[in-house]
């Protein structure tokens, strides 16, 4: 199997602009490292080369006259298999969702075909997107856990079969795996993707990207909101059609959250390199000592676990309850044992969460008048051999109990394996994020 | 056909409790009304007699050792059916869905079964909920419009074939049918009720209940609220399990909103009969001359129509763009012309309207200042002749945009039929609306 390298689609634009590329021949590039890798990586659910070769082959006519239908028309993408497409089953990660049909594409889907992109398949989920992993493998070390639950879609775009995939994180299930495979993961603000359609229904999920580069993950998500828009009742990603242009960031905030003590010694010493290339061009860094917001953030955010978790087994319980009395048979031990836990939570409990979730939100907020955005790692350290589990997602549980925008970069190495260099933004700005996340990229790649 | 009479199960539970009742020999009655009625008009889409026979003899035998699981343990209801059932399919009254099953139920069934209800079937809706009509008709002329969308459990409520019936409103589709039907109709707080695995995913839709009595209407509500929830980043229904108490309001706004000059003079002349006989009951009755809180929000309810219809019509494109690119011919007339229009829609727009209704809804909670709730009355005037539309929402459209809780009282009556009363109350607040709502049926149905 070849090293993981990734495919920008919005990097090969420019060629098929000149007539030297096109989206059909991109398309192919990705398949022949699909036939060669995906036999060991499994990220894939279904999919259909030959129906993707027909839509890629339209794509690049609308090329070829100068009228691509977006920047993401021909962008060979993968759907986690807890979004509905009218061309594949559904199956949730789940033996009781087997074969399930809905005849329709969720929302997202549905714009992502309207913009032209082509839908080469489904990729794996973990059960219901929480905890019992599928069969996918890690593309940089079959022995290790691809992360979960965006697993496929984090495996497939790491491993350059797909340019991107659509994931969803009510914990950790975006940014995680794509620090484990070595893309890049971006959870949008809460509500900015229309989930209509798709089975993460959870208060704090989101749909976000695994892509091969911070500009593939703006424009897909950026397509999607303009046709499909956000959630019922949200505004949609606010922010410009064009990938926003790097912008360096005066202040940082260096999150110390509640994994930190989990933390490899590697993985502290990759990112205290990272931050002193950042602090020599010119980033003030900002540390819990020298701030009382960031200090009360940090003991805040020690109750981001157990208060996300509450809140998304009393709000995913009645699907299990309804599960469980049709065929209980068909769920693992894990869901029915988490669902007898969940059973015990009150209303009066949930309501509780809420509001300790809202105190946590706010006090996080209060950053926002003295930095620009908060940086920090995105997992312990690299994926952890071992396919049994998708690994911790206390790093990234805070992007998701705040529901501001979040992205892992694949800027740091440990042991030759990749590690997520995280930035955190504040509520609907997400195009400063990815404005500062492209001058952090561009910073620390930088020769010299 | 009998003249409708409606069966409230929470006024039969003293005889339960005696043993001189039971919830077998309840729903036995209903059956009896059923046989008779259902063939004329057509409220139910599929049911099942048998298996109710047999969950109301669990129920009977649960009362007898005095273990009742809840209040609405053997309740005979009926589900709307976009609301997802494991023993029926789900078929959104659309021929896209015909047959389609999902295998699961809903969060709120989820909560009725665990709290005993019989559920005895899937009751018609209009296509997708929004305007093309089902087959049901009037049961009080059968000649008439019953209202919708939630069309079945209107009709089967207020004919007595079941004691409540799980409606939702987005609209006017619980109030309208409701005084169309001579039953009450309970639209709680925006999210106040768990509308998981229900196909009304839209930001203004909520679910509530078509019932033969304000404390049917509560209880049934409370219960699953209990067991389920609201939506998820929702508090879900407050109030004490039993139904609050009657509780004289001390001041009450006439609301003359945007329906008004539409309204019949014998629905005027009616109304202000009820309103003489609160007056002289002690309750001040605020006028738009009297305050000025009052005027703005007549004002601004004057948008409340466009305002949720564009907000609606957006939400919902991505599902009806989704079925007319697997099988157009499966979509009516309507739901084509109607996607047309929303296609046109941009995110700007949906933004703009939803800044819109925010603003609206600080104007209405400005009156909670000044009154304990809002009088109005629910439709221009009884159920129109005619079975091709379901009648106009105008005056039931401002509790959907205003998102606070509403319920429509079967108090008056034009040309013997039945013309709902319409109170509206505080977001959250559901419970002293519940208390209010007693307290006004009370006083205008006192002999003498």
């Amino acid at each position: 199997m070849p090293k993981p390298s990734m495919r920008s689609y919005v990097a090969a634009q420019q060629d098929f602009r000149a007539g030297k590329d096109s989206p059909s021949a991109f398309l192919e590039r990705c398949l022949a490292t699909l036939t060669e890798t995906e036999p060991q990586v499994l990220a894939f659910v279904h999919y259909d080369a030959a129906a993707a070769r027909e839509a890629a082959a339209r794509s690049t006519a609308r090329w070829k006259e100068g009228k691509p239908l977006s920047p993401i028309d021909g962008m060979p993408v993968g759907v986690k298999d807890i979004i509905e497409t009218r061309d594949f089953p559904t199956e949730n990660g789940s033996a009781f969702f087997k074969g399930w049909r809905t005849n329709r594409d969720a929302a997202s889907v549905t714009a992502l075909r309207e913009a032209g992109a082509v839908i080469l398949g489904k990729t794996v989920t973990t059960e219901f997107a929480t905890a019992p992993p599928g069969p996918t493998r890690n593309p940089w070390d079959t022995r290790r856990t691809p992360g979960g639950s965006s697993s496929g879609s984090a495996a497939a775009t790491g491993s350059g079969m797909i340019a991107a995939g659509l994931g969803t994180q009510v914990l950790g299930s975006i940014l995680r795996p794509a620090s484990f495979c070595g893309c890049v993961g971006f959870k949008p603000s809460l509500g900015a993707i229309n989930r209509s359609g798709s089975h993460d229904g959870l208060s704090q999920s989101v749909h976000g990207a695994l892509a091969a580069s911070i500009e593939d993950a703006w424009v897909i998500l950026r397509e999607i909101a303009d046709r499909a828009g956000g959630d019922p009742d949200y505004p949609g990603l606010f922010g410009p059609a064009a990938p926003p242009p790097a912008q360096k960031p005066l202040r940082l905030a260096v999150l110390e959250g509640p994994g930190w003590s989990k933390a490899a010694p590697e993985a502290l010493a990759t990112f205290d390199a990272a931050l002193s290339k950042l602090g020599a061009a010119g980033v003030t860094l900002v540390r819990r000592k020298e701030s009382a917001a960031l200090e009360a953030t940090e003991v805040a955010l020690n109750r981001a676990m157990p208060v996300s978790q509450l809140i998304n087994a009393f709000e995913s319980r009645w699907a299990i309850k309804s599960y469980r009395a049709s065929d209980a048979s068909k769920l693992t031990q894990f869901a029915r044992d988490r669902l007898v836990d969940a059973e015990r939570i009150t209303l009066d409990q949930y309501r509780a969460r809420r509001a300790e979730r809202t105190a946590i939100r706010t006090i996080y907020a209060s950053l926002a008048g003295e930095v620009d955005g908060v940086i920090t790692i995105s997992a312990t350290g690299p994926a952890p051999i071992g396919l049994e589990s998708t690994g911790d997602s206390i790093f990234v549980v805070a992007g998701s109990c705040l529901g501001v925008p979040a992205i892992s970069l694949p800027l740091l190495t440990v042991e030759d394996l990749p590690l997520g260099l995280q930035l955190l933004g504040f509520l609907d700005r997400d195009a400063e994020l990815i404005g500062t996340a492209r001058w952090v990229r561009d910073t620390l790649t930088a020769k010299g």
